[in-house]
């Protein structure tokens, strides 16, 4: 395996390890809500979040514990976002990460039940004194968490998603609806870490900008799986957009001109690195893995 | 009108301008999120939490633009549980406040959609520097507020009822259910005060005893409303817990031991106050006024 690859699996497993740690199960009659909460996000994954949390913390020296908190804390809130999209009377999805989607395995009440208690614990995690000794940072973790994930964010995206099917989409609709729905989350894993470590203003901009380009980069990156992927490889449904005639990136643009926009995102990405010189090698790994995965 | 009864109007008042400017509703493409978010959080109700945020943050000085933020914040939790326990998956309840529940009134992704961001929303304005310029201060209740809130508070409580629709359950069970269910978010309420006040852990003990004795008192009137009380009045409806053969406070005990039970408790919670004078007696008020209400 490549050494950037390596040190992926490697955060991965250590997400993976504290994930369990914070979702302990315990002998109690409601003890049904910890295993679907743990179904729903033990379950694998690339952890790209909480990668993009771990390397941007490396920029500015914070612990990586603290990092590993912050990291989990935004797998919580995507985890349970995954549960609630898949709910039958949002997307009605069956297969996720190859196993059969939360509310199939469980039910419906306990699959609402276990992404509002991801939610709520995510942001718990973030209030512990644990995550980080300064009140202000966490404070500003669980704001900056908050706007990202809730109707100006990601709730917002989604929401725009579900209007989206009773009205075609044009380019900048899209490009919102994306920003909303994915960009945001992506947007706070990259700047968690100069919250984390405190860094001035204008740096933390250049992580926004690189977030910014990245997020768009994922997006078409998922289309274009959702477009040509291999269902067994990625483990849930594929061709769902083009026949729900969803309007995506690869719709719109073509899957030529798709691939083409998404390698120029991730080199512009790439550039609003360049003050942080040669620490911030990860984030560029993470960049071009963005648009190379295959699942 | 009673004093009190009008100075309880007063605070519902003010919490309901300050949601009103708390949720703007914006010319947006996804503004049917806010308008859900909106339907489910501004059709009135009594607002008894926030009522309790602003009495217990009385005794500490606390400013009433601080307590409100709080007191609006908790409201919007019990608000997205309402929304989200209306859903067909969970109670499925087509009325709610004398109007048609946020999932009929929309429809279930919106209804979904809308409870996750009035959660998302209450951490946010918990961590905005407006609610409390000390960041340890606002820190702290939004690791309280998750923890009262999460798998191990209400959303274990709404797990335990689910639960219990196969299994019927005895005294101690049902009293766990409820502390967890709707008691633990009661505590915050009573709680955040001496959060905000920076009390110390005695005093902040003697609002714990008094919320826990409140809790059960408020579960057995609301059992006590359903069993007795009038569906036009509370405009919700009432038997559901007989129809669903649920074993609640009235079922185990009868209707002339639960009233007294319910007496005895706001008795009891009312003398963990003695150490407050003068300045506790809207929460006094407000104990007696739990198992005297109507709806």
């Amino acid at each position: 395996m490549p050494v950037f690859e390596e040190s992926l699996a490697e955060s991965a497993q250590a997400v993976n390890e504290l994930l369990e740690r914070l979702l302990p199960l315990e002998d109690l009659p409601e003890a049904r809500l910890l295993e679907a909460m743990r179904y729903a996000t033990l379950a694998g994954g690339k952890r790209i979040r909480p990668s993009l949390v771990l390397a941007g913390a490396q920029l500015f020296n914070v612990a990586e514990s603290c990092a590993l908190r912050v990291g989990a804390a935004v797998e919580l809130v995507h985890c349970y976002s995954l549960v609630h999209d898949d709910l039958p009377a949002m997307d009605d999805d069956e297969l996720r990460r190859g196993r059969p989607t939360c509310h199939v395995a469980f039910d419906e009440a306990t699959a609402i039940l276990a992404g509002d208690a991801l939610l709520t614990k995510a942001f718990e995690i973030l209030a512990d004194s644990e995550t980080h000794s300064d009140p202000a940072v966490r404070s500003e973790l669980v704001f900056e968490l908050a706007r990202a994930s809730g109707a100006e964010g990601m709730a917002g995206g989604q929401m725009l998603d579900l209007v989206a099917e009773r009205h075609t989409l044009d380019m900048p609709e899209v490009t919102r609806l994306q920003r909303l729905k994915t960009g945001m989350l992506i947007g706070f894993s990259c700047e968690a870490g100069a919250i984390m470590g405190k860094a001035p203003k204008p740096i933390r901009l250049a992580l926004h900008a690189y977030a910014h380009d990245l997020g768009l980069a994922f997006q078409i990156a998922d289309d274009l799986l959702d477009a040509e992927g291999d269902e067994s490889e990625m483990g849930k449904k594929t061709r769902k957009d083009d026949a729900a005639g969803k309007a995506t990136f690869v719709s719109l643009m073509g899957l030529e001109r798709a691939r083409a926009q998404a390698r120029l995102l991730v080199d512009q990405a790439i550039q609003h690195l360049e003050i942080f010189g040669e620490k911030a090698e990860p984030l560029r790994h993470l960049a071009r893995f963005t648009i190379e995965r295959r699942a």
